[in-house]
């Protein structure tokens, strides 16, 4: 299994009238939480897409347990249980700074050539990266 | 069974850089499609807020079969398959202009008393209004 | 003088805490406005990328007069003043449904050649919808 | 003279179908250094709202120089000219890691009385921290 945690400081702009994280902002948060996941790795998301693959979202998941609310400082535990393939599981859990659970998610992202516009099958790069976690 | 069409016409805001509709803004629509079946079935959820009930999400689930882009006029169903009780379950579903169905989804809301920030029952006014559907 | 009005009803997704639209979101609505104007003038901007051109902007100015709040039906009126050449200055006024101006602001936007990435003329196709309204 | 510096990292949300940062999350990244600033300073403004007083914006200035893009790590200067009274004026740089200036920026704020809804002076405890600065 591969897991990484990063962290995120709630902005102003992802509040909403509730005083809290509108419920559509976590889908960002997952995908920063991803990019940092990939940049740990050394394969940062950017150069992906500088070499023609991009990763389009498939499916997304989320359960809202307790609002985060504006300025928390928030770390989101992400983790890959199983090694990619043409597909890539990334699950979410984002806790506040009391270390109470706000939040969990899942999103299922596919490769995808971006010439021919198909999924393809994860870059042997990557995959190379992935082995010692699994 | 309640249900409702709205339409929405995707922004440049909303695009990103796979020139898609980014991920993350497909729950804003579900927003804008139940806001404005609650508008049609004669309570409008502003109007909710202001007798301190409130419905943050509980639960978001997608499906993206298809890129919404730019500028695309998007029809979205929204139906309620249940009557709410202490929850309600929106089910979306999202076609462009030629009638491809680009995304699906399911949101699941909560009624909460503003003042006790617990979760109460769908008040009966709204039953009211739900009734002659199911 | 080229003028246009156009409607927007406020998203939750666009509310702050503060219960007011987010200072940053009235950009958005600009640029809604602005592709509305474009396409009462019988050219989206849509076709307009589509044909090598794209509009940056090189400069927004906004004064927030009064806040706009969750659920207002927004009229915004779009002026152009003079003829578009290598740029474009759009005006505008956000009025809420009791008429009460809300918000002016003011974004110069210049034509640039996709290809070259070099900024160019106003396409002739455009000068000429513009010009009885000059 | 008060100033100041973060640092963001573009996100993908961040972005529009022009691959450059949509011109509207500028705003949002303002808002995100003077957020910084004051918190730098030994008042973070969640506090200010605490204590019954908000900062909404009175006005909003960008030129856009250069388009920030995609993964960029931004470096945000803020500085603030002159003493705060009822307002404060906070200016902004951009630049990214190469150095290059993207993007200047000003906002007016307006300290107010949460319950009053109006304009007041900025409290003492947040002057004698600026003091030392002019």
């Amino acid at each position: 299994m591969f897991s990484h945690q990063t962290q995120i400081r709630v902005r102003y702009a992802e509040t909403d009238q509730m005083a809290y994280v509108y419920y559509g902002n976590y889908a960002m948060y997952y995908e920063v939480a991803r990019v940092e996941a990939f940049r740990f790795l050394g394969f940062p998301y950017k150069d992906l897409e500088a070499s023609g693959i991009m990763m389009p979202v498939l499916e997304l998941h989320t359960r809202y347990v307790q609002p985060a609310k504006y300025d928390d400082l928030l770390t989101i535990k992400t983790s890959i249980q199983q090694m990619p393939s043409v597909k890539i599981v990334f699950q979410y859990e984002i806790y506040n700074e009391a270390d109470t659970l706000l939040n969990t998610g899942e999103t299922t992202l596919v490769f995808v050539d971006m010439k021919t516009q198909r999924p393809r099958r994860c870059p042997p790069e990557i995959l190379a990266l992935f082995k010692p976690y699994f």
